[in-house]
């Protein structure tokens, strides 16, 4: 039945992740069925005022709604499964397939969105294999990232079978001790692979990236060393180092105490499901480490990034209620900040300093490493898998045009591969990759705390009125445009070189003028 | 005369470019006598709508014009003389001394802000020594740094010999063949230096500074490769940057045609002066260079910092008329992104590569080297002059810290070091040196568009005008608190869940209600 479709290309239509790291969402079309990978969000950067997320254009799902079969979740992180509520309440997506962590942490978004009923979520294991629709099955390859329960997935289709790599390094000693499945993954190098879709992340840094262990003899030296509290912020989503943390806080008989919304969520899920382990008494509510001597207590927490609600900003604030850094505490930025958020966590260093504690920071210090693959394991990657085609996704531009160039060194021709932007429609067929077309894929600005959308118009205005600020005239005008009384000038945001009465009364000179001069033309209309 | 005082402290009191790096401001004040040395500016970060400058607060300084008898300037860049045509709209400074370059520089400043009158310039030469007031001698020592013509100053004071640094590597092959005078500082150490304070931008980064010379052979590989047109951007100020840049120009067969403000004026006065060498014919306007071929033509212009308003980023952007970026193009970053500004910068280099341009960026390439010593040079600095006393400035919090524990390293006893903020007032006395009170030290920010001061509360309104946007209504209200007629409700960058007309009418509904139930309230007063 899905043979006589042969002739016809796959579309593979991005319409989040490419130009950008965040919001991954990715179309797979063949004859009149959708399948999508991962439905991700992306942060707002500057100008974006009053936005704390920021969406793809769903206009081709929206219009296509009708097509789409199911969805298919490499992992948990917020890139790729943040986007999934917001796009239920436009259209119904019939099941979702994923790892049993990530769903679990997108079942609690949903229920948050009342959207629950829009889809049937199902976990899946290494090596299940799925059927969607008419055109698609999908098998799950165990990968190595920076959260557990991570998948690269081989899409077969009509055309070919499909690798998308998800999010992945190459780690050989994980934390949870799941390996690679490079078995699987080298045997569909065997069979033959027609296209390799993968991770681009690090495509500019040279060699290979580190295993997650590599983290634990420093941290070990870092704690070993401090005399009073330790507090440690990583991100919430990094299961593994978040068990490295736990175990090496009980091997210094430290008691952990978790703050930070999205940190609990991430602990509460994983030790559920087992990918999380510790004893019980080893985490402590805050006010229970009170009691306890400062060496007795480590406080794991948000803010790595600096973000300004986190737990750590405030503490750094001194606007957290319960937590004031102070002398003696060492404090363990276990997390690089991402471009964009420097400031801010450099800012934050500075103001935990000036309190008397001890910041443990840098790069130098061997506490983060990346849970993306640089140079040397993308060209691992694509000898695994050995693919005729080749779509470099998930990074900037300059990055895919980085991981191009090093799958040509590795073999793959430059006319199998193409440099791809959200919306492109790519067509891949039994001899041919090309971009045909292309579809909107704009960016959708989220609100929250009004529960609206921030359009460009929204935008704009917002722009004008932070560069310039507003000046409100308020007068009353009999019929013949005489000002009955003076009228009222109220500025905010508003800077002049003038003083503000002298203004005030250069504005009101100038509207009597104007309804003097000009009354005719307001009322012709 | 001066020798009556010698049981007082001398006071240094920095009121910017602590905790930051910009606006450099140092006051030195010994009886009823202040000297100043520098007066930068900074530029604005997130959150500063509308805001192009930031300045030190000048409180202290307006309250003790009386007391002011002059002032040394370093060098040109902005951080250290930006501030100072500001200043003088505010107070008078009788004279200013400094280096040619950033003399000429700071005259088009003086000019352009209509304050030439209010200071008497002297320009210095190394070795120079003048006296200001009855208690200060300067000596201006020869340094090497990233602009041409700079130095470090040796303060002869009633407490003893203060050296300050001013911004310094140790460049051992000078592009312009002015060497660092190590002789000098050695003389200052054999002396007796009572006090060091020296820059911090580097403390973070083990290792030395290589050589300005360093990036040489690596843009001529670049120049040499390249088939089409050069474009090439770096700091405007980096004089010897661009001298290299012109040479390479001229060895490779290219004419240079320099667009951006602040490049040009740079370029214009450092011809002048001779610090920039280049014949006549090798610069060439824009429109001379339509006529050759691409590869004998090189575009030397500003943006390397993705600056909005830049020629590169309109350039990126499709909105420079002159010049569009296209395939064949070589586009060279020779510049490091300044934390704050990644995003920017890569942005812009995505779009000139989307455009077809080769774009060479990124430390790997050896294109860009720092201005500033690292914890080599520091302790380099140190072995040289051999201070009793020591004090970190130049830098924010952590590097500070870091600096302080660097020079802890070569011997410094900690007592004898403090870190300090801006508004600090130092006590420096003959045996002592300790934090005694503060002075005003916030910031002021300018809305050059306007020419008007930004304060706390306009900057709050614009920041509360983005994030929410704007409702205004307006309304003719009877004598007895009836409407006249349908209020009009107007929004400017306002977000709700509700659609516009409903919100409309809702308003429209509230307004009347508050009027019916509480008219009694508005009249009572
Ligand atoms: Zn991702
Ligand atoms: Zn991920
Ligand atoms: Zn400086
Ligand atoms: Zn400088």
């Amino acid at each position: 039945m899905t043979q006589n479709n042969s002739s016809e290309a796959l579309k593979i239509i991005p319409l989040g992740g490419l130009h950008e790291i965040g919001k991954n969402t990715c179309v797979f079309e063949y004859g009149d069925e959708i399948i999508l990978l991962d439905a991700g969000l992306a942060f707002p950067t500057d100008g974006m005022h009053g936005v704390n997320i920021v969406l793809p254009d769903m206009t081709y799902l929206r219009e296509n709604r009708h097509k789409i079969k199911g969805m298919i979740v490499t992992h948990g992180h917020e890139d790729h499964i943040g986007g999934i509520p917001f796009h239920l309440k436009q259209f119904d997506i019939p099941v979702i397939y994923g790892p049993r962590l990530a769903m679990a942490l997108l079942e609690g978004k949903l229920e948050e969105a009342g959207v629950a009923d829009r889809t049937e979520i199902r976990t899946v294991r290494p090596r299940d294999i799925v059927r969607i629709g008419s055109y698609f099955f999908v098998e799950f390859i165990r990968n190595t990232h920076s959260i557990a329960d991570s998948f690269t997935v081989a899409i077969h289709t009509p055309v070919g079978i499909v690798i998308h790599t998800g999010d992945f390094k190459f780690d050989h000693t994980p934390v949870d001790g799941e390996f690679f499945d490079f078995q699987k993954l080298a045997e569909y190098g065997e069979k033959g692979v027609h296209c390799l879709i993968s991770d681009s992340t690090n495509s500019e840094v040279p060699g290979f990236t580190p295993s997650e262990r590599a983290v634990f003899p420093n941290l070990d030296r870092i704690f070993s060393q401090a005399q009073g509290r330790l507090l440690v912020t990583t991100f919430a989503s990094s299961v593994h180092r978040i068990n490295m943390i736990l175990e090496l806080a009980k091997k210094h008989n430290r008691v952990v105490s978790v703050i930070g919304r999205s940190m609990l969520n991430v602990i509460a899920h994983a030790r559920n499901l087992g990918y999380i382990k510790c004893e019980d008494d080893l985490l402590q509510p805050l006010h229970m480490t009170h009691k306890l001597p400062d060496s007795s207590v480590l406080i794991l927490t948000t803010g790595s990034q600096g973000e300004p609600m986190s737990a750590m900003t405030r503490i750094a604030n001194g606007e957290h209620r319960q937590v004031k850094a102070r002398q003696g505490d060492t404090i363990v930025f276990s997390a690089n900040p991402i471009p964009g958020n420097t400031i801010a966590v450099v800012n934050t260093i500075d103001k935990l300093m000036m309190q008397g504690a001890k910041v443990v920071y840098g790069k130098d210090q061997g506490i983060h490493v990346s849970g993306h693959g640089c140079q040397e394991d993308q060209k691992l990657m694509i000898g695994l898998t050995r693919p005729r085609f080749f779509l470099p996704v998930h990074g900037e531009h300059r990055m895919l045009v980085k991981h191009s160039q090093t799958a040509q060194s590795t073999g793959i021709p430059a006319e199998n591969m193409v440099i791809i932007d959200n919306g492109d429609v790519i067509e891949l067929g039994k001899d041919s990759i090309r971009k045909a077309g292309k579809v909107p894929a704009g960016i959708e600005l989220v609100d929250t705390s009004r529960s609206g959308m921030v359009n460009d118009k929204v935008l704009k205005e917002r722009q004008q009125l932070a560069g310039d600020g507003i000046v409100t005239i308020a007068a009353t005008i009999d019929g013949e445009g005489h000002l009955f009384s003076k009228p009222e000038v109220h500025l905010r945001g508003v800077v002049s070189a003038i003083e503000r009465p002298v203004l005030q009364s250069k504005a009101e000179e100038a509207i009597a003028a104007v309804l003097r001069d000009r009354w005719k033309d307001f009322t012709r209309e």
